[in-house]
Parts: structure tokens; C-alpha cells; sequence
């Protein structure tokens, strides 16, 4: 089975943006040189799948970041919005999360890294993340885009392993239960 | 200076509490013998401050589990609504959060144990907590009453301590800068 896994930063009260997306308060504090483990959790997937507005985002940065197969969620965008160049390793799709990860499973994709707030939260409802790296950032920004959202049910976590940097981030990796 | 300071427990997804005020989703998670700290954190306090919520919670507990002195801030609470056998442990206030914490001070309360999450919201907004231990339960419950609240500015933190326990709780030791 194809499982979803988030490696996300968080403000202590559980914002991944400001209500205009910025993220001013996450990047001045991670400019100290540590090592989160990103690429190392990058190096165990097989795709990445992102919401609309955090590919809009991340189409603003150059070169794109991602050497993995993108599959970007979206009921609004086609696929002239896609750059030219974009276009062998980016994908779009219409499907529901379960949908999703049945036909990402069937191209061989079995580990599927699972970004931005609203997509996170989806897939969780769904059953579909495996396990979560949260970075808490030792900030309070008050109001912004949620990491978490409603839950059908309480969803059990299991502690993997916790890390602390020097910058005050708190990295805690939890498996969902099943 | 009178300070105040956070010992807490919160879902992973922010919460102290369910919509209703339940904690069971806590409780059961809590009964493992660990232990977080409490009694060494009440150790080093002066007084307590709470809601009338919480004090409403407290109040259905027997017996009742405090030796300091507590506070209860409420605009709808009187005095007959204090049980006769707390009248010496525990005094109403109608005032601020700061002239609460200025009055604490003129009676030598130095360190004040602030319970609750609409407490700590306005204490931290007022600038009055000088440190923050938050305990994350391994649950996501999805709605509830919240930890945190609106801020009028970013309040940055740092870093003082992690622990992690056997029952998959994480405690984060928070100092909150000034």
C-alpha cells in the first residue's frame, strides 16, 4: 500500500502561514545551518503531493526545489498552468486523496511525502498518513493557515523520536496509528 | 516582579480540552505512573490563577487538590458561589490581568501558576508569563477548546527543556522572551 508521510514546521500554536501565506517567521529562524534531516526524509520518498496554493508558491522559487514526481491536487488548475519545463516531473490530479495514492501505488510510488496544511489534514481524515515530522518553531504568530483541522474520530499517535537544535526547534516524529 | 508560568497539557492539535470541556481524551493517557513534573512545578509556586471554568471543573474534584492559594478571575462568579470551607484558600478578582499580578506581588506572590487556556491567552497578550511548560498528548481530537489564542504581535520563545516519556508524551519547557 502507498503511504503518506508530512514533514512540516509549525509555530508552537499550530500554524504552517500567516493568513497571506508568508513565512517570514519560519525562514529568519532557520538560517543557523542545522540539519532538520529534510533530505534525508526527501531521499525515502517516491513523490510528493501538494495542494494549489503551495505549488503556487513554490513555482515563485528558482530553480524548483523538487527532484521527486509532483502530483499537484487542484479542481481549478489545468494544464497550461504548469511551466513548459515543469511538465515531464509535475502532474496534475482531480482525485480524491484515496483515489490518489491507489493509482501513485500503481506507478510504483509506495512512499508519497504529503504537504501543506489542507492537504495534510485531508489525508489524515482519510487514513492515509503513516507518519508525521512536525518541527515546532519557538514562536507564537497568533493567526494563520492551520497545520490540523477537524477530525472524524481522535487519531492516536505513536512517539518515534524527538530532536532539539540549538535554534530552539523541537522535532518530534510520531507514526499515526493505524 | 510578579511572573506567571504555564504547565499544561494539550492534544497535539492545540487543545486543552473538548468542546464540552472533557478530558478523557487526556486522562487516559495519564494514568501510567509517570512522572511529568507536576509536584516539583507547584513546588516552586506562590499562588494559583484561574478561570471560573476551571475553578467550576476543580470544584466537582474531592478533595479539593490545592495547598496555594488560588484566584479565581471572574466578572459572574460571587462570593457565595465559594464553597465555605475554600473561603480561606480561595479569593475572587473582577481586575486585569495586570493588576491582578501587581496586587499578587504587594502580597509577596512572586510566582504565579497561571491554569486554562483562555487565562493563558490573556496573559500571555499582556505580556505577564515568563515561562511555558506545554506537554504534548500524542492525540490529534480535531475541535476544543484551544491552548492558544489571537496575539497582537509574534511572542517569541526559547528553548529551555525536552523531555519524552515512555507513554509517548513530549514536555517542552518554554521560557518566553520579554
Amino acid at each position: 500500500m502507498t503511504t503518506g508521510h508530512v514533514f512540516i514546521a509549525t509555530s508552537l500554536d499550530g500554524f504552517v502561514a500567516r493568513p497571506d501565506h508568508r513565512l517570514d517567521w519560519l525562514l529568519k529562524r532557520d538560517s543557523t545551518g542545522e540539519d532538520h534531516g529534510y533530505d534525508r526524509f526527501i531521499a525515502g520518498m517516491d513523490g510528493l503531493v501538494m495542494g494549489r496554493t503551495s505549488f503556487e508558491k513554490v513555482l515563485s522559487f528558482d530553480p524548483w526545489p523538487y527532484s521527486l514526481p509532483v502530483t499537484v491536487m487542484s479542481r481549478s488548475l489545468d494544464q497550461a498552468s504548469i511551466p513548459e519545463p515543469l511538465r515531464d516531473s509535475v502532474q496534475l490530479s482531480r482525485q480524491t486523496p484515496e483515489d490518489l495514492m491507489h493509482s501513485l501505488g500503481e506507478r510504483g510510488c509506495r512512499r508519497v511525502y504529503v504537504d501543506g496544511g489542507l492537504l495534510v489534514q485531508s489525508f489524515l481524515r482519510a487514513g492515509l498518513i503513516a507518519e508525521m515530522t512536525v518541527t515546532l518553531i519557538p514562536v507564537l504568530i497568533g493567526e494563520g493557515r492551520r497545520l490540523f483541522g477537524p477530525t472524524d474520530r481522535d487519531i492516536d499517535l505513536e512517539l518515534v523520536d524527538t530532536r532539539r537544535f540549538a535554534s530552539g526547534m523541537v522535532q518530534i516524529h510520531y507514526r499515526v496509528a493505524a
